[in-house]
């Protein structure tokens, strides 16, 4: 398979053993894991080619490149076991797909199964006639049919990947006291190209000649209001009778009963009055702005794996439902640009992101990268590194404080820099 | 107000009298509406400043340029119903706005209220203390406020009046004999702003300087697949057990089932495997691509006013609930750049834009235009007629066919041609 040339440590995270976080927590929540990943065919899909095929100069083992940021919440339980595990449950899903994403051909509609497997439908006749027809996929037998990537396919197996990640950790949890949730960003490169996928606030940025390309969106609370409040509306039993769909500017009197007031539903984008009734004195779903917004008055995020017992405080309303466990994934080919050693992908927890904006990590990435000599090995880990301090600040009289005295990161900060060019990288 | 220079005639549509449609229907689908409307003051809001500033030198009436395009299906009923109605529906969200969206300083979160207009709440104690005492929203009385701008007052509006418009239609439909429903592209000129809402697949392109920029998204089975499928998640009974949530990329047989077919859920962009189910040879909600692709195997556009009567034929499995009445509401001021009389908004129904590219049009408008006077009232009729008849094409032997000999629009071709830009337009 085609490989990164540089995958030296170029993850740092604050705070380390030397210094203390700037007050939020003694210990960090970020997590992070970097891996070579190998995947094994699925046992229960046949081959494609013939057995000699696959033995002799047939198709080679598939692997991926693997980064994964998870900046924990209520604990580092959850961050730490999808550390652990997130990377496999990817392996796993990928494992019907070695042989068809190394194939040229279309990938196939339906699998020709392994015998040893039987169908679940009890009520029909034996199926001995028609297993032995197996589907030819090479001729599509019907008008209709949607031609699907192998691209896509990769994608679909990420986000279930993530999803059976979840499922573990609220399974697992009591046994293996898996405390809190985290929000996740997790890098796939697999033949050719990066595959970006967040499920938080977490952020993921490709640098390339200087220009920015976002390679990932947030999800909170304002970015995802609708769908929230569509979950809310559809299912009014999840606020508890504590909680309205509708979102208000501000929190609503007793007294203003009968008053016009501005609000949105879940179908507008913009605002509209409406008359204040009793029912709209109940909390407001989505309530808050920026890095105040919250869901239910209790987390600022809406994507990420855990939290399968955080409750509304003082309640017995879950927030789980309207947190979704599914990332959003990117895509970027690699092979489609040109690229100097000095263009790189950078993965940062909120921590670095809330006080440095893109274009100052650019910056920063670019000055740095100039400052070392290009075959330099450490060069991405001493980015990494600069990045984390000039967000962590400095202590002062007034806490931590960036050069320019605005008020520095409060919260963990973790950074991975991943070089996408340079010598090696053409093999 | 301000007013745009040429309000002449720019909107053309095909079949007219002269010509008969290319075998679709006999009648005309498509409705249009073009006009200027004033907006009163509501009664039950108390104004904002003394009567004295209000008849003097203070604020002016609020008035609006509007044109909205109905592309009707099963029938005209709904589409001539919208056609007349929906830009006073606009007016009647914008009453309660004149005086806001004229003052300089941010809308009151909260209305002062016309004490003739009593509280709903009856449980509670007379408001009279509470009622003297008006809100005073210039100074915010809570630690958390959120800003809401005067446009986002008119996206509101736009989006309630299509809702508005909507109800209408379901609760006057058997008594006006109202039949079908329509796709609807509205455009308000409002304060130098242009909003542009659409529900359906029409469009809407500006095309400035050459350049074309994208006024509007089209809602079809595949651009909305995602609400679609999360809400026959949420709400399975409205399937009516006859469809399944998940998409296939073609029919499954009953000889299928064990085997693994690709599938995608509501939270997935990418594709996966599954092994199939007796649940999963029901018919996928979403079925089909492009143009082909509908709900339920009966409708290919996903938002719109009118269709409270659609059914899956032959069953009882009503469509609506899957379709959504709110338009995306894209906003251009004006006045954030310079135009020439050549820059010009174009509003087309799908029978324009499935044969006629963006840059097609874009191509057609400027040559078209530099063809005729810049200051000739009648170029940008020239121009739609233009449009409309390149994309009917000429009656030969094999149907309608384009100058270039592809298969000319079959369907209903409506165009609005509005210009930006040119004398009179800095008033």
């Amino acid at each position: 398979m085609e490989s990164l040339p540089q995958m030296a440590v170029s993850f740092i995270s604050f705070p380390s053993p030397r210094v203390i976080n700037a007050g939020k927590s003694q210990h960090n929540e970020d997590q992070a894991c970097c891996e070579v990943v190998v995947v094994e065919r699925s046992s229960d899909v046949a081959p494609r080619a013939s057995p000699e095929d696959t033995e002799g100069q047939g198709r080679k083992d598939l692997c991926f490149h693997y980064w994964g940021l998870f900046d924990g919440h209520a604990g580092s339980g959850a961050a730490v076991m999808a550390s652990k595990l997130l990377h496999l449950h990817i392996r796993n899903q990928l494992r019907d797909l070695v042989d068809i994403l190394q194939d040229a051909s279309s990938p196939p509609i339906c699998l020709q199964s392994d015998p040893r497997v039987l169908p679940t439908d009890r009520n029909r006749a034996p199926l001995a006639e028609e297993d032995a027809e197996f589907l030819n996929d090479a001729l599509p037998r019907f008008h209709l049919e949607k031609a699907v990537s192998c691209e896509s396919l990769v994608i679909g197996a990420i986000e279930n990947a993530f999803q059976q990640m979840d499922e573990q950790i609220e399974r697992e949890r009591t046994t293996r006291l898996v405390a809190g949730g985290c929000c996740a960003l997790a890098v796939v490169y697999l033949l050719g190209k990066f595959y970006v996928a967040n499920a938080g606030d977490s952020r993921a940025i490709i640098i390339r000649n200087g220009e920015i390309i976002p390679m990932s969106r947030e999800f909170t609370p304002e970015t995802e209001r609708q769908r929230l409040q569509f979950l809310g509306f559809l299912r009014p039993e999840l606020l508890g009778n504590e909680f309205t769909h509708l979102e208000f500017p501000r929190r609503i009197q007793h007294k203003e009963l009968g008053k016009k007031m501005l609000y949105r539903d879940q179908n507008m984008n913009g605002w509209a009055y409406k008359r204040i009734e009793e029912d709209d004195l109940k909390f407001p779903l989505i309530y808050g702005e920026g890095k105040k917004a919250r869901v239910m008055a209790t987390i600022g995020v809406t994507r990420g794996l855990g939290d399968h017992d955080l409750k509304v405080y003082n309640s017995n309303i879950h927030i789980k439902p309207f947190l979704s466990c599914v990332p959003e994934v990117r895509v970027y080919d690699l092979t489609q640009y040109e690229h100097c050693p000095d263009d790189v992908l950078v993965l940062g927890t909120d921590g670095l992101w809330d006080v440095t904006s893109d274009r100052e990590v650019a910056d920063v990435v670019m000055e740095a990268l100039m400052g070392c000599e290009p075959n330099d090995p450490s060069r991405y880990t001493l980015v990494a590194h600069e990045l984390v301090v000039r967000s962590r600040g400095v202590l002062k009289d007034r806490g931590w404080r960036l050069a320019n005295d605005k008020l520095a990161s409060g919260d963990d900060i973790s950074v991975f820099v991943i070089p996408l060019g340079g010598p090696g990288n053409d093999t």
